[in-house]
């Protein structure tokens, strides 16, 4: 029986090993790839998606076309019985579990985000790690823009116009360039928005921006945003967050209601149920790629700690979390396993990068290849002929041009296609005084308190008198929408910083008809409270 | 002061309503534009999208670009003081009440879709209304590919492979042909998939398909879906429905995980908030396009019922809801309300159709255009040439354009961009027989029975006999996942035609932690039922 090798993970190092598996082995092994979706993200077009330059299907392409010869399979990966050498996964709607034999075992499951150190930071960022976050960003920048132009009231258009990004690294400075031009294109469409009324931060916590190039790239790209209207804040962290809020490090407030998050990168928590050492929270391989301890069991990639050298102990001597080196990686893993397969011996794994891109939007970009340090139109070209002969297939790149193309002639769209369906239940942060509703409102979500205080300020029906309740911990408030009621007919405001659970009317209603001891419960505390009685300023009639 | 005239729906009907004014009108009045999407959804090319033939953003442009010179305000609307003449919406994240003042008010709310007349189409049918519904259903048909590709399980297989348009209209049979072309160009990627064993069918309750064309036209339609493999059932609609089968109104079971509705259309539920007559469900309008009984209020567009002849009863005596009508009335209801700006007399509309055009995918089509009758790929050719000339602004045609090309020459991506966020709480339904989950499973929801009855087989943890339990309206199951636990350990069957309400696991799990009183609901069941034991076959750890 041929020998079957089973990658986990469809990132570049999962994609690439398989292509370069297949590749070299052809019909001698049985190769499978398990996949979380069935594209390949090209991850540097990110920032493209975000700023609307290219649309979200071109930054994709379906793992069928890149990886023919492979067996693929969409499933989400459970668990590893290493003795038995078998895989269960979870395929399809019903969660059925299903087992997957290997022989070698390939871990290319890449990183993820933990936003969970900072408060607020996990509720109320945006990340930049996935499509969809690239294409959520989009929309909520347009989404602000939209209001602010029709909002009478000053602070939230001030919060609306201020866009704040956290970190300033390759992904933050890309994501801040691209967000810069979109907005700027976009506001002549907007006439109640002028440019001033802007803000775009960056806040970076080390000594400078863009760490991994070269100082003076830099210093250049440093001027280059300052020159576009973005303000970067060097030796400044984010201490906490709320939905309307960003505090620094330095204490400063910041109206903002758009924090994009690029920092907090971690390997794929799902490492830690593969059998498999973990060395500072990575997979710990040796210098061939396998896993410490174990023959048939590999592992390359952001999920990886790859020593580049014998006795490797600082932070430098360990491949570092790029695609550059994912790619090398990639057809390392490959002569090493054909090796195995064949008796021959192992090599190690090196390489030192051939240089780094990246772009700052409006065509400038800056550009370390080879040695050879270039800034401005021609790093910003270099960068884009780069990826377009990057990507894999004809059809791809041939579309990724058209549309930069077109994108260069005409305005960017600012089409918000809004999230398909109501959030779940989530979390949501207030800081003291912050307004969480007012009476008038329209009432659309049910609130419980997760810590701090909650104080609701609203007329007594039974009195007319004004009435001021605190809310803590495990209380809960706007469960009059169980009456009927489509109007708020009370204030709420944060009285401590405050985390609270929102669910949304409709899922509350739903529950509601759903549990009748859900229902019952809620019925019998509003009326205890004397809050079951129709209040001023309301309309029996259903919202919609 | 300048008169104010506010439109409100951004479809075909109220964006040229305002476009048309604009052109009139100029600076003589101030035009407002509410609608809830801040794009024009074009929506003759929704089946392109959910074939993939063209990507999203391409079927919709920015009302923005389209409307220039209007002021445009994305928000919901609440309702209508037809003596203060204002309207009241909610706009921004927070839903505050803005009050918009009129002189004119202009209802072009457009139509709506309800499927609440068949039991479990409103669940788990698929409808292709919006931008968001062509990609769920392109997403969902290539899910359906992925998973027949790697399930052993046969019957799964057959319903993943089976899809079933209901209504043979325009926009089923458009939908249809996009469907299968986008089936067919793609099965070459999965391997364990072979064409005999996919099967697509069409529902039609009347005689004959594409009532509104030629008969001759319908013909040579229906010939060409069968030669591609589609079945069209005459004479048949559709019983019931749940997430795996449907039963028609002959009584036959199809195993099917894929039911596009494309009948139930039906006025905007918002239109009975206007300060209007409603006649036959619509605004029951004169012929000038005025409100019966309201000098200052219009209505046109699919919402609206417009007799285009004195005395009009029967229902060809009406406007048809199609874009090439909506699109005639705006001109004229521009040309009448300037005509009352200037205190002229008001024309009647009348307006005769000047054709038909329908895309059957597979570059076949059927058009009548001015009494001609055109089939095949010339017919094709017109209705893209046609649309590509109709769509607004020179990008948006060079866009699709080249999409076209490129399609032409390249295979159809079978990238699936899952959707966002797991669903919030939502009902599903079930035939009786029908299994809901399975001992080993993933536990991952947690159900209430809305009506019906569900059997629970398991081992009674203290006994170690199997036990069996049902389930009615207000019970409830699947709660262990409170306990920590992530596998099934009973399985639970529909015990008759059951309808229950599912909510995912992390939301679950998020609610009993921020509401004491549910956790402990549930614990003090979990505890009284013998269930909060450790069973066998249970992890301890959390999932992922």
């Amino acid at each position: 029986m041929k020998p079957r090798i089973l990658i986990l993970g469809g990132g570049f190092a999962g994609l690439y090993a398989a292509r370069e598996l297949h590749r070299r082995l052809r019909d001698r092994a049985e190769i499978e790839l398990v996949t979380t979706e069935n594209y390949f993200l090209f991850q540097p077009l990110l920032p493209e998606v975000a700023g609307g330059a290219i649309a979200a299907p071109h930054a994709v392409t379906p793992l069928r076309f890149l990886a023919r010869g492979v067996k693929l399979r969409k499933a989400l990966v459970d668990s590893v019985d290493a003795e038995a050498r078998e895989v269960t996964v979870f395929q399809g709607v019903q969660r059925r579990p299903t087992q997957i034999r290997y022989d070698h075992l390939v871990v290319a499951l890449g990183s993820s985000t933990d936003l969970t150190r900072t408060p607020g930071l996990a509720e109320h960022a945006l990340t930049m790690k996935s499509l969809h976050d690239a294409r959520r960003l989009r929309a909520h920048v347009i989404e602000r823009l939209e209001h602010a132009d029709i909002t009478e009231l000053p602070e939230v258009k001030r919060g609306a116009l201020t866009f704040t990004v956290v970190g300033g690294g390759f992904s933050g400075i890309e994501t801040v360039g691209e967000m810069k031009e979109l907005i700027d294109r976009s506001l002549k469409f907007y006439p109640s928005i002028s440019p001033g009324e802007v803000r775009v931060v960056v806040l970076e916590f080390a000594e400078r921006i863009l760490g991994e190039m070269d100082p003076k790239l830099a210093s250049y790209a440093m001027k280059e945003l300052s020159r576009r209207g973005i303000e970067v804040k060097l030796r400044t962290g984010v201490a906490s967050a709320t939905g309307t809020q960003i505090v620094t490090t330095d204490d400063e407030v910041i109206d903002c209601r758009t924090i994009v998050a690029t920092i907090g990168n971690t390997p794929a928590p799902a490492i830690r149920r593969m059998p498999v050492e973990i060395a500072h929270g990575r997979v710990a391989v040796d210098r061939t790629l396998r896993a410490s301890g174990r023959a048939e069991v590999w592992s390359l990639g952001d999920c990886a700690l790859i020593p580049l050298k014998d006795g490797a102990s600082d932070r430098s001597d360990f491949a570092p979390p790029t695609a550059q080196f994912a790619v090398r990686e990639a057809r390392h893993l490959a002569r090493n396993i054909a090796a195995t397969l064949d008796g021959k011996p192992l090599e190690p794994f090196s390489y030192t990068s051939k240089g780094a891109l990246a772009s700052l939007g409006a065509h400038r970009g800056v550009a370390d290849v080879m040695g050879a340090k270039i800034t401005g139109f021609p790093a910003w070209l270099l960068w884009r002929a780069y990826y377009v002969a990057f990507l894999p297939g004809v059809s791809a790149r041939v579309k990724v041009l058209v549309n930069w193309l077109i994108d260069a002639l005409s305005p960017r769209s600012v089409v918000q296609i809004s999230p398909e369906d109501p959030p779940t239940a989530r979390h949501v942060l207030y800081r003291v005084g912050d307004r969480i509703y007012e009476t008038g409102n329209r009432a659309d979500g049910f609130f419980t308190v997760m810590s701090g205080a909650v104080e609701i300020t609203g007329r007594d029906p039974r009195t007319g008198e004004e009435r001021k309740r605190i809310l803590r911990a495990g209380d809960h408030f706007g469960e009059r929408m169980l009456l009927g009621a489509t109007r708020r007919v009370a204030t709420a405001r944060a009285a401590e910083d405050t985390k609270v659970l929102v669910m949304g009317r409709e899922e509350f209603l739903r529950l509601a008809e759903g549990l009748p001891e859900f229902r019952t419960y809620f019925e019998r505390y509003l009326a205890e409270q004397g809050l079951d009685l129709p209040m001023e300023g309301e309309s029996p009639e259903a919202a919609e």
